[in-house]
């Protein structure tokens, strides 16, 4: 049964927290001893999604915590990135065509490394390009496939099973039909998977 | 110095996460030896404040977030609750008066009890009435101080202070200009309070 004993880590790669999500992610596999299950959507399908503005306490507050969010992990981060990246749709389908090939999650994580680390617009010509240089993929090649029914298809199907779930934000990690939303809520999945509760930093 | 080796718990009793952190913030505070100061803000005069509809998805997890979560903390819940509450400035307010007065938290506890144990809307005014009843304060009495200048001049100050520090949202912790949002970043907070920084749960 595909997703027995996995946890589903929907996720958008323009979302910025998601970058966190991206970059511990192994680590967390590694030390929890459970395993999740990559899955692209497309978050703009799923209802409203104003960016922060500029200059807004939110989108202040958002870069501060994602800075301390990130030393607290050991992830190098170079804020403010360039926000909102307007072409997140490409990147997620060249993930979710990876992620068929076995090369999805080091496209993702190279493509927020750029983004993140070097300040090159996820889903920009450039970062795009690199990225798939970087990890020894044929950008012509990838564009193609990626333009393929197959893969369209598979983007509205996923979305849709991300609509059914209800999920609306990225990261979100399912454990079966439970949502835990934020990557400062990964934890909480695992503690879900492993206890079916919540446990506390106190227990 | 008012504030110093205190954290600012900046809130507004109509948000529903904050239900979680006023029922838990005197355990926190034994635990960790850190003091909370309780400053009820104008949040609606804080930009868009938009509930989120009935029946969204958002929504509904905020429901089962909230539930899953008071289970892991050991408090009492009967969710969905009446939402969004239509009065919520009166409760800040006399919550202000209270706070002034030493009887602000159990006001604010009780409201907060009635509303998500029982059912009966903040700011309503059985609410209000049966809240300030319990916990002995007269209420003819407790609306005339609302409706007096010091308080509703404090009410603006107030806001103006959260405004100037950054505060978007309810609750948010602040450890001098340093702030944390949400019922779930309460133990970071304490935790840069103590440290100066994150420390992981792996810590």
């Amino acid at each position: 049964v595909p997703g027995e004993n996995m946890i589903d880590f929907w996720f958008t790669a323009g979302s910025t927290y998601t970058y966190l999500s991206v970059m511990r992610i192994d680590s967390v596999e590694s030390a929890a001893g459970v395993k999740f299950r990559w899955r692209p959507f497309d978050r703009r399908a799923l209802g409203r999604n104003t960016p922060y503005p500029v200059g807004s306490s939110k989108i202040d507050y958002m870069w501060l915590d994602l800075k301390r969010r990130a030393a607290m992990y050991g992830i190098p981060i170079n804020i403010p990135v360039p926000y909102p990246p307007k072409n997140t749709a490409l990147v997620n389908q060249i993930a979710l065509a990876g992620l068929e090939e076995g090369w999805g999650k080091d496209f993702v994580i190279a493509a927020y490394r750029r983004w993140f680390q070097f300040g090159e617009e996820t889903g920009g010509d450039e970062n795009v390009a690199t990225s798939l240089r970087e990890i020894g993929q044929d950008a012509q090649r990838v564009l193609n496939l990626v333009q393929g029914e197959h893969i369209q298809r598979l983007w509205v199907s996923e979305t849709e099973q991300a609509r059914g779930l209800g999920v609306f934000g990225s990261p979100t990690f399912a454990v079966d039909a439970e949502l835990f939303w934020g990557d400062d809520h990964l934890e909480d999945a695992v503690s879900w998977h492993k206890h079916g509760r919540l446990v506390s930093a106190q227990d």
